[in-house]
């Protein structure tokens, strides 16, 4: 669990014992390649850190396709976060695209921790402020950029994006067709 | 500055002096319509609270049209969350939809309020957190709606965003021209 001490360490001082009482809050999980964390119609029961490997969310759209709307890798936190915090059903999916290790936390379990160590509120204020801070850019992308622009842009501020994501979840999470991506990328090439 | 104290009090317990004393931390703003807070090229200096009103942010694209991406109205934050983070130039701009009272507050103070007040750490924690599910929501209603669909949704979810929002502006958010808002409503009428 060294990135998990590592991504605190960057926000917030704690010693080891500190540490210790932290990640005992925490559940480690082990994930295999396509395995399932959360499904479509369940409760959304956790909320996830990626320690190792990445997940992604997705829902599926009327036509019956996958659509990804997020990926996780290390020092990430996933969850449907709307979901999470109202303790209702959530409308996503969240699975393991390579093999991953995984904390997890309910949201009982999340009170108690922040009531006991407050710190942890500025931690998690920091995480919240810095995915809405991506949420917005990403808005902001979506309007401005055609598809292939959007490729590019990812690509660029996400260099791992290209090399860890494997294609068709590339093009589901842009929104495009295998093939179509497949000519972009036969475009930019030439 | 009563929705500000209702505000914090919905996840927050503090008392009149405490009240006071964070409410000293803040510059409490008038601004007339089309009247702007920030804009694009300037630094990031202030994260804003809506007390009453309504402002909105936008780019300009590539063809030189406004593109909102955000409207805030009575207890909404609003800023570039990215820059006021690193205090860096915005490329976006800020500007009063209504005439607007607001309450603005610079990174320097927001930091000696939160070390002052740690309860603001949970407060803004908490503001962050519902901000960052609502955008999760709208960047899933991108992929998955068509733009009259998107209408639908919005005029739904909020029914504010329809009744105080001008129709040049509603159609720069959902990314249509004015003229084919006017369809759209048309045809929804019908």
């Amino acid at each position: 669990m060294e990135n998990f001490r590592a991504h605190l360490d960057k926000f917030i001082k704690i010693n080891d014992e500190e540490y210790a009482s932290i990640l005992s809050f925490f559940t480690v999980h082990q994930f295999k390649k396509k395995e399932n964390l959360m499904k479509e119609g369940e409760v959304c029961r956790s909320l996830f850190f990626v320690s190792h490997g990445c997940l992604r969310k997705f829902f599926i759209n009327e036509k019956g396709v996958e659509q990804t709307t997020e990926f996780a890798i290390e020092n990430w936190w996933i969850t449907d976060t709307f979901a999470f915090e109202r303790q209702v059903r959530s409308d996503f999916n969240i699975q393991a695209v390579e093999p991953s290790i995984v904390l997890s936390i309910d949201l009982a379990s999340q009170k108690v921790l922040l009531e006991k160590y407050p710190v942890m509120e500025h931690y998690f204020r920091m995480v919240y402020q810095k995915a809405y801070a991506a949420a917005e850019r990403r808005i902001r992308y979506l309007h401005e950029f055609t598809r292939e622009e959007l490729y590019v842009q990812f690509s660029t501020q996400y260099p791992w994006f290209i090399q860890r994501i494997p294609q068709y979840l590339i093009a589901s999470f842009l929104g495009f067709t295998p093939e179509y991506l497949s000519e972009i990328r036969a475009r930019l090439r030439s």
